[in-house]
């Protein structure tokens, strides 16, 4: 599979390193061991034999390749690695190894203590972005712009406000996913048909054990087939994916040649054309973009796979693997390029200023045809301010100096309330104020 | 479209008649009153201007079919609903109606003011299927049955258990609709570019005080094209329609013909076959699954669309609308079906323990052989117990008693100990003390 | 359901009123006594019963709020639906009424039959859209225009070929749906469990004449569980779809207030913002995109039903009616929209030029490069081209002019040579050719 | 990337060694060299150019992991390719490099060259699975066992015939990729902006040459923001994927425990169960099901990304590339399942026939009953079928005899008429002309 040249570009490379098979296997072997080590101190395996399995195949070297050959017979990897490791066993052990397990025991687990340093990340990446956003909201609390509805110009806002939402999206999405960490992703044990056969009330007690010396949470019960704790992790993750999409859609919009308000950070090659030298592309927000897309398509497959039949799925839960772990790993890559564009976003308040004034000042009609409506009626108020922004566009003068030579207003009006009518910069509403109520909210986080 | 007969009969019908085109234009209007009177709360509109305005416009009758056509030329229902609105107002209030709002504040509020009953009406739906699975769960604490994994036979479990598996699904995903219930849904106000234009830090104000009229929760910003509530309220549906399915998927594999461990509860005419009268259809089972997955193709729309550009959507805003309230109210009819699902299943345990049976007992062959392998080896004691297992299914014997004849075993083990072994009632594992966890859960709810 | 207000204005008017319960009934209807009339030819039914049988039906008027709330119960509107139709019967009749038909015969028959005027009304639209768009091709097959790639200003087209590459697109996705209108949407007829139980080999004989009779194609076999056709017409809609939100993106960015180069046709309202009056919205552009993302969204749930138990769905074939039909009438409304944009579609052609101009001449800078390499080395080369378009676009000179006069040019150059290198109108490649192809290949469809 | 452990095992292994990270490289040099080549010919480079331009880079080893961090920074992995291609080369053979191309054109191009092989191999395995089908059904024609609705017990079928209807959606399936592959993927080259930039009319000459040499199809036109030949392919494979599933979906539910009517082939290892000796798991149908199910999600991502913005897309592109690639890899693998499963299927044709008793007869009631009308009365007849049903399944007796005995029957008719009547097979309506049909169709195809 091209994988490492088509799909890894999207992921971090951070986690790819700490993300592969071998880790894999070791958090199988993780699960064993401690399964292990909790059923001898309840008394279910003879002393120090968890100790001796654990020295054993903590030195064993497993075969990736012959897992990966033995999990296409078997279904999952947990059938040829749990072969693998008996057979590395002394005969002695070789029982008590995977006592009271299943193979979705092991791989259900393993995947949560891969996915944990990866939501750890993506939280860490999100407080990047959130301190960045900050700095960038604080900065541009007066840095004025023109808003844009249906992608047509609307009235201003201010470029602080735009960043609010920005952060206010990735945050909600990130206190969304962090419950999740925090609350812990859950361990599965729960053997052959989820209900300790043969261990009787132990098993949850052994299940609540396991889950402390991992690290993760103890569930209410097993969730062989019980997948919402699945699917509430995949739409977390796509809540996130879909936040720092929002960002990349603004941006590559914002971009664009002949609007010009803000740039991606430079860096090494990045964004250069082979072909066209003045060119400089918008690729963290393509990369962040066709990772969001990608974890949408994972999402769905989750969503869809979420009832699984009676005590084991037959193609849900094996559904599930590579498009849950997918997603942690696009997600996280595509926040490492949020981040660094959020802090190294090049912003251009000259063409911010440039744009607004591109109508010739008809977004401004409206506060002006409100200041005239009084003294020359509703209806002409409207036709003046129409026609002197069409006059200004045109002439390419200042809306409020033809404002001020029409003779339907002159002498009529005072030139500072009409300049003020006119100016795009006090006419931002409640954007500071909007920065101000989310920097305290964002402050106020974890 | 043929809606009312391909669509509806997955719906609620409590539902569909409360959240209509009347409702739709009663919550568009509560809006635009509630608006009025909170700007005359803070001095924006003359005394006495809401409260005649409300006057007027509660006697009018919005015309539906010219709101229909309208909304295709403006892109949104607001737009013709605001154009009659105005229309029907006397001349002085005209200026104060929609004052500062923009389509879109009027759109999502009024969606936002439909699902909040339908949110809690699936709430309730919730607590019934709780209730009458924790009725079931007590009632078949002990009732046996064969777990089946790849929908392969494997080991006993008990009724009970499977469904304290379907309540915890059901409750985990109701525990994370109701906080968004709780916490509110949003209502929307932030005008023409979201940072209420020309009313500057009032329009905060405005914007908490509406969502208060309302008894909408008032958000931290305008969230025109930070959708991050929508995909929340998403896909928590999403997670309840997959909790429906796996208990939908569950009964109508229980049902076959060949399994008939449950039958659906009956109804007038439910489940009716035209052609043959022998049948009795699972059509709760398919009227739940056929929703949820209808469901998840609504949710795939929404995950696809929280990236809206700038300050207001071109598209994406407008694909959400349909498959948020359809979700609903698909939902709503999935659980209204689930309900009575639970509360009348008909359980059939001499079919449970029939096909117990039917491998002639090689579903305990494994702790068989766990009671031979110190008597007469492991290898012997695997042997034994498969012979054993298979001769018990030929000749339609007990398990236990072709056991006792073997000539390897006979004599070497207590008659006791074997039947003990050989009997599924007593390997149901933690089967128990999971009904009694689950059911402490369940009662600490809400 | 507020159906009508949120969901319909995506919807095509005239399919609308086509295609609702009436004519679902209507199609029913047509089944039912067409299979009467194959089997009395065949001698299954006495001389006279089909006509005696249409004459009482067709004078019948069915009740759809009683078939509405009876479909709940029986899972789908052919249930309520036979038992009207034969209660409306003389008893004689009653037993050759819906013969070996079984529901599904019943339903897929009758959904086919309403989709075919819409497929063949968004043939039509198609074809409505292919002439608009030779139109604008030959109109604009010298309108120079920027080239925009990751939405950066890149190097020279003409609109007329952006036209072709969106014509291209529609049209191949017509060529798609055409065969499958073309070849004719199947008949469904087997009987309860697809074999035409008691009928023997008649019951293929009677599928192939039904089909016959209502101009439906003859499929090989029944398809209650093949769905290879639902998913073949499903995904060629959502190749329609595509194509058509290819053209919405497309003509978005171009009406970019700062962009300017192309506006959607006006129209009666169409368009008006209620706070905004200088704003022309454009609403057809996310009429278009709303209407894809939600056919998107209903052809994922066909993906992942095309599977199906057995003999007879259980939920997933139920899951497919609302997807199907929805599917249809939002991308007739959305082809309704796109042939009056491509109609009507104002360029502005003054704009393009403007945009071409904007970066000072930078988009010509490689071809004016490879002119001076010879000259002056390939570093100068592409240091001068640079350096002069950024000159340009700060003093507002042309490009050629600036060059002309750079000291390490003037004189080397002919100005002529300078002026056409610089000169986006004659760096068009093949632009003209790729129209002049594409206008061949449309005019030789069907 | 745990890639190898839980995503490659559902992938084809063929598959997977010949489409890996070195092919890409190789299928980008092939374009870039059959560019040369073609440029070279119609005299755009110096003779020999082109040739020796292979023979440097024919030699040269590419540097995959370079390839991948350089793909980060540039957006796409031609970008590193062509500039560590450039860097291989004699400096008189650099300008000649990737003259014209744009890195889309090498990315799309190599994909198409990766993808023609997989769907060669698709295509075979599709004709061994019509092969085996078409002997499972001959061999199988008469083999009566009882058809399954809403996956209850319905009315007597053939396995021939439930084969029959799975090879004609693969078939359906296999008949709407191949032309695909017949008519050809197409070749990618448009350079910059889709227009062939300083190359004129040539540019379309390169274009068609530049695919007759690789093997590819010649598009009518660049399709760099035209994605409906990907929306083709994607939804091809889907339709296949959906069609191996429905086999997969039937055969689990028919290697249930209670029903074992086949059982999946065995193999090294396939289908164990660690903890639970007894069982062999449908292992190759649960590979299937979860295949298809992420292929579906997979599509979703491509029907998402149709509709790309202007001359290229920002993401919409680059999230193509894994859903497609891993989208046949996966079918691939899913389809040597299947192969498998069709040539090795066991079929008990005594569980067949165990199963149809199971209901005691109720499933012929229908033909009992009438039988009987004409002779007791339609009201009696319907009330003695379904008691002499009821007494049969009870009391394990054959229902004819049951009938017989029965005291409003006895006399009344021919033993020989009610065994025919109850006797399930002869009931079997057209599936024999089914299977015939289907044959001579599956026969028919090259």
């Amino acid at each position: 599979m091209p994988a490492a040249l088509i799909q890894h570009p999207f992921m971090s490379q951070v986690a790819l390193a700490d993300c592969n098979g071998e880790a894999l296997v070791a958090a199988m072997l993780s699960f064993e061991l401690a399964l292990a080590e909790v059923q001898e101190a309840r008394g279910a395996l003879p002393a120090g034999a968890s100790r001796r399995m654990a020295e054993q195949l903590r030195a064993h070297t497993f075969e990736l390749d012959a897992l990966a050959t033995g999990v296409a017979s078997g279904g999952n990897v947990a059938i040829p690695f749990v072969k693998q490791g008996r057979a590395a066993l002394p005969d002695d052990l070789k029982r008590y190894w995977h006592l009271g397990a299943t193979s979705q025991d092991v791989v259900d687990s393993a995947l949560m203590l891969l996915l944990k340093p990866r939501l750890t990340s993506i939280d860490g990446l999100l407080q990047r972005c959130r301190a960045a956003a900050i700095a960038l909201m604080q900065a541009h609390d007066e840095t004025v712009m023109v808003g844009r509805t249906l992608m047509q110009q609307a009235l201003p806002i201010t470029f602080g406000v735009k960043v609010a939402h920005w952060a206010l999206g990735l945050e909600q999405a990130r206190r969304r996913l962090a419950p999740l960490v925090e609350a812990g992703l859950p361990v599965q044990f729960g053997g052959a048909v989820g209900v300790h056969s043969g261990w009787d009330d132990l098993g949850l007690d052994f299940m609540d054990a396991l889950a402390e010396r991992l690290g993760l949470a103890a569930p209410l019960l097993p969730w062989h087939t019980d997948r919402q704790p699945i699917h509430a992790v995949a739409t977390a993750l796509d809540a996130v994916a879909g936040a720092a999409e929002k960002l990349a859609l603004d941006v590559s919009l914002l971009t664009q040649t002949e609007i010009g308000e803000v740039s991606e950070p430079g860096g090494e090659g990045m964004g250069e054309s082979s072909s066209m030298p003045h060119k400089r592309n918008p690729v963290r927000c393509a990369l962040i973009r066709g990772a969001a897309r990608q974890i949408h398509g994972h999402t769905t497959v989750i969503l869809n796979a979420v009832a699984q039949p009676l005590e084991r799925g037959l193609g849900e839960w094996h559904a599930e693997w590579t498009p849950l772990i997918d997603s942690a790993l696009l997600l996280e890559g595509a926040l490492e390029q949020a981040a660094v564009l959020l802090e190294g976003l090049e912003v251009h308040p000259e063409a911010m200023r440039r744009n607004l004034e591109a109508s010739g000042g008809a977004i401004m009609a409206e506060p002006v045809s409100r200041l005239l409506a009084p003294l020359v009626g509703q209806d002409a108020a409207k036709r003046i301010s129409a026609e002197a922004a069409e006059t200004a566009r045109r002439q390419g003068l200042p809306y409020a100096e033809v404002l001020k030579t029409h003779p339907e207003v002159n002498g009529k009006v005072e030139a500072a309330a009409l300049e003020d009518a006119a100016a795009p910069a006090t006419y931002i509403g409640s954007s500071k104020a909007q920065v101000a109520r989310t920097v305290t909210w964002l402050k106020n986080a974890d």
